[in-house]
This record gives structure tokens, C-alpha cells and sequence, in this order.
């Protein structure tokens, strides 16, 4: 294993040291317990939101802690939940009186810890909602989760949500369009490569040279089979057929298309891959209006990719392209 | 190998035009020859900036063309320097009258052919300048380069310029505004991986799993010595001594700290790198006032990362802040 790190038990504490140090414009961060807020958290009169889960996806979620999206963000152990305990802290630094919602990704340790910090929460007397996400079309139910996992249609869901709570809407209202992203984005993803979880020291599975893994979850969990490696329009064509039957999406829809990178796989690639994407859906008579192309949910090292297709109305448009200032998406500030 | 690729002789067609379709508000595409320029481009009565080099170290340099930055990028097959072509007529595609800044990277194919463009184009009675980045301290003369290689310092050569530019300098201030920043810039970085040319097949050069290459250049170029692999803190040591030790840098100066992944490295390593190099400047009495993070001067899936150290004042810092919209630098618009 050859990574950047010093004792690998220390990587999640000092990379998010690291973290605060190059955005103290933007964030704060908490060592004991480990999370990241707003610099300028509580915001007072405003919903606050929480998102967290297993570190190794970044910039997933801290990238996405500042104005116009998340409050906060939880980050546990590389592919690890986070326990109750900095979840509670972080929803007592964001809330400003309003509430706050958890984002969930929906992965078993996830869903209950971000639960027993909610009921904690609430004895505190903050009022709590918390939405799943659950985005991935790959397999129902899989290692580590009961039902679809959520994976990158979260970037989505806490840039809009975060941006119907900057606007003040009260909690209810953050909870409902946080939910209508959920019920209209779906993903699927692909893996060339594993990647080596730092206190494990080895890849988490294998993949012999000619084979790549569809349907992978971020985590290197199993997705639907495993094939010898194709052009990229073919796998394009595999991963984005499902995501595109699952909803479905219609001609005259108008979506965000999301091509994600998984950590490991160059720029030129993803741009390959938005390219083939993008034709298929003027095929199906499915108009891009917005579109977002990097790695924004890894997996460490992976070679791969995601995509995301998110369906639009006005409302989610216009949330969309509301202002955002974080330390991986940034515009209109 | 494992890509996502169709033919790999087609990468740096499609993805540019990938990279065209998902980028449609920001750029418009020619693929005959391969250019990227400014959708409003040219912009009347200003110096317009062109960039390019080969392909393979996304976002640079097409992520970086839009307001506030560069009007066009021309990219080379992968990690080949493009023709004069396609540089002359990028080069006509932003010519608004008031002269053409071009920023090349100290590479001896790309320093030619960008002279025969601007011979060519001032032939057309376009005014051409041309500024040369060689901000890499590893090494003087190399595989590729006469003298220091232009590495990562590029991005903020051509974002300051870009800002120079945008607020209406004529030809000769924005050049020497390049050419101040170019003064005040070094880098240098590791490689912990190599990378695979698409079109090669083969990585263009091997690391036993122990071993790391400390002043890599940015297309797998020898640097200083190869030495078996430290802790992250250790090796943050080893680069950024030279960096500072060259300028050199003094307690007092103001800075920017950049800390650049070669692709293929994970953000939590690129935050364990900020980290210590910020300790590092901070013990020397550099303040450090601007950050960033992140893969912004790859080798397509390389692991490693370079630090890159600019000196700024009142002048740079402005420049620096000031309003830019490209696909992969977005802020104050």
C-alpha cells in the first residue's frame, strides 16, 4: 500500500486538521469530536443540515459544508459510520432554532446512528427530520445496507436542500423538496479498480486485469456482475439503461446530468463518458439543462465512475442554480 | 490497462467534446482544429490569453477557459504538445484587438510550436506575447525541457493574468503581470504511481511498491532521487525544503498554498499534505493567506501530489479574488 499518510489510524484526524486549515474562510472544524461546521454556525432562524457517513468519499460531505448547503457534516472512519455522539454535537452547533435535518445516506450503520443522535437531539429539545437517501439502481439490498444504497444523487439532494433552507424555508419545507430530489435521482456506477482502505492495508476485492465490476457501490460492495472490460460507450450504455428504466425518465423531460468520478479516474475519462451520456439521452428525447462532472462521491483510489440523472422542474432548477459557497462547489458568491 | 475509453487514438476528441457539451454556458468547442475558446469569445477591446500543451493534466488547461481566466486552451494529444495549428487559430478565435497573451509551460516542444503560432499570427498583424512557467524546482534540463519545467504554478499564472485581463490591462501589463507571478512561483512534486498513456498502453515508467520518485515531472519525468516510502509528513519535509529554499521564501512573506494531486491521489491525502505544509510555513513565519486543494495539474491517474508556493501582495491577492467562471475555477460570479 502506498498512500500520503502518516500513522494510518490518524488519517481522518488530520486530514480534516488539514481541511480546516485551507477553508477557515468557510468552516470550522471540531478534532474531539470529529466533525465540520459553517464558520459562521448556528445561523440563527435558519434549518440547519447535517450530513455525515464513512470518511473516504470526500469531497463528500465536508466539501460541501458553507453557505447554501450543508451546516455540518459527520465524518466517521474511512467506510465507517460516524457514532451518535459528534452527529449530536454537530446538530446542537447548526441549530439555530429552525431545526435540523439529517441527510442520510442509506447504509445500515448510517440509518442508526444518525437515529440514536436524533432521539438524543430532541431530548434536547431540537427538532429533528431526517431524510434517506437512496439513489443507487444497482441491487436491492447488498453488505452494509437493507434496500438501494445512497450514493452520489446526495451531493444533489444536500445542494438543494441546502438551498431552500438559505431562501428560509422552515423544516417541513427543507424536509419536502429534500424528498422530491430523492423520489426523482437515481445512479449507478462502475469499478475499474479497488481501492485500499488505509488501516486495512489491502484492497478491499480484486479485480483481475480485463474485468470491471457494474453496479459497484462506494464502498467496493457488489453491484449486479462482473464483465470483461468494454469500450466506454458500451458501459455507459449498461449502467445508464437501468438508471434511465428505473424512474422512468420520459421524453420531454428536462435533468441534471451527473457524471461522477469514483477518486481514481482521470478528467479526460469522465468527459469521455459525459459525451456518450449525454447522446443517449437526446436520443430518448431527454433534454440536459444542468450538468456536473468530477469527483464529488469517491471511493479513495477507485478507478471508475457514477452516473447521476436528476429530474428537474423549475423549483429544483432554481435551487440548483442558487448560490453556494463551499470548498467543492462554489458559484453566485 | 484498464480506461474508460473508446479508441484510444479518439481520447482527446471525445473528451473535448464532452467536456464542449457539458460545458456549453462557459465554452464552444472546435474539434478541427481541437481548440477550446470562451462562448462570448472574443471579447472586444480585451488582451485575450491562450494556454495549452498536451493533453492528459486536466483540468488544465480547457477547465480553465472562461471569465477571468484564459480565452482559449489547445490541447495536444496526450502528453504531446499541440501543432501551431490549432495554437494560431485559437489564437485568432480570441484576438479582440488588443493583443494575445500566450502562457506556455517550459516543455522545448511546446515553447516551438507556440513561437511558430505566434509568428504566424503576428504575420495577421495579431500582437503576441508569450510568457514561460517553469515553476518546477526538482530539476534544471529534463526529458522534454531545456531548463525548469512548468508545472502546477501554471493555474495561477494563468488565473491572475486572467484577472489582469479581465479588468483591462493592455498587452504589455497583463505580461508582466504573468511574468511577476512566474517570479514568485515554485513547485515541486512525488509520484507514488505511475501513469498509462492511453495511446502507449504501458505505464511510461515503473515504481517498485516501496518506492516513490520525489520531483516527478508532470509526465512521469525523472526528478531528484527515488527513496522508499515515508509518512506523508516526511515527504512534505523533503519537497517543500527545496520550494522555499529557491524563491527564496522569508519569515514575513504572505503566500499562497497550493497543494495539487496528480489524479489519482485521495482528497483526505491531499488535506494530510495541506496540513503539514501549512505547519511547515507557519514554523518559518510564512503566512499563509490563500489556499488551494485539490487535482488541478494532473498526469492523468497518477498517485503523488506537488506543493506549489506563491509569494503575493496587495496586487496578486486582488487578482487572485477577483471573479472567475471556468468549468473547474468558479468564484464571485
Amino acid at each position: 500500500m502506498k498512500k500520503l499518510v502518516n500513522d494510518p489510524k490518524n488519517v481522518v484526524d488530520e486530514a480534516v486538521a488539514g481541511f480546516g486549515a485551507a477553508h477557515a474562510d468557510i468552516v470550522r472544524v471540531s478534532l474531539d469530536p470529529v466533525f465540520i461546521v459553517r464558520a459562521d454556525a448556528p445561523v440563527a432562524g435558519k434549518v440547519g443540515i447535517v450530513s455525515g457517513g464513512g470518511s473516504g468519499h470526500e469531497p463528500l460531505h465536508g466539501g460541501f459544508v458553507g453557505f447554501g448547503m450543508l451546516d455540518a457534516a459527520v465524518p466517521g472512519a474511512v467506510f465507517t459510520s460516524p457514532t451518535p455522539d459528534p452527529i449530536l454535537a454537530a446538530t446542537k452547533a447548526v441549530d439555530g432554532g429552525a431545526g435540523v435535518l439529517h441527510i442520510v445516506k442509506n447504509y445500515t450503520g448510517d440509518v442508526l446512528n444518525f437515529e440514536t443522535a436524533a432521539d438524543l437531539a430532541e431530548a434536547d429539545e431540537i427538532e429533528v427530520r431526517t431524510v434517506i437517501v437512496n439513489d443507487d439502481v444497482a441491487v436491492k439490498d447488498s453488505l452494509y445496507t437493507a434496500g438501494r444504497r445512497g450514493v452520489a444523487g446526495t451531493v444533489l439532494v444536500e445542494k438543494i436542500a441546502g438551498a431552500a433552507a438559505a431562501r428560509g424555508d422552515d423544516l417541513t419545507a427543507v424536509a419536502t423538496v429534500a424528498e422530491k430530489v430523492i423520489g426523482q435521482v437515481r445512479s449507478m456506477g462502475v469499478a475499474l479498480t479497488p481501492c485500499v482502505v488505509p488501516h486495512a492495508g489491502e484492497p478491499s476485492f480484486t479485480l483481475a486485469d480485463d474485468e470491471i465490476e457494474i453496479g459497484i457501490g462506494i464502498h467496493g460492495e457488489p453491484g449486479r456482475e462482473r464483465i470483461k472490460l468494454e469500450p466506454a460507450d458500451a458501459i455507459v450504455d449498461r449502467i445508464l439503461g437501468p438508471i434511465l428504466d428505473d424512474l422512468p425518465y420520459a421524453s420531454g423531460d428536462k435533468v441534471l446530468l451527473f457524471v461522477n468520478g469514483m477518486g481514481g479516474t482521470p478528467q479526460v475519462e469522465l468527459y469521455i463518458v459525459f459525451r456518450r451520456a449525454a447522446e443517449v439521452l437526446a436520443e430518448r428525447g431527454i433534454e440536459v439543462t444542468r450538468t456536473l462532472v468530477g469527483n464529488f462521491t469517491t471511493s479513495l483510489e477507485m478507478q471508475g465512475m457514477s452516473i447521476t440523472v436528476l429530474k428537474l422542474d423549475d423549483e429544483l432548477t432554481a435551487l440548483w442554480d442558487a448560490p453556494v459557497h463551499t470548498a467543492a462547489l462554489r458559484w453566485g458568491k
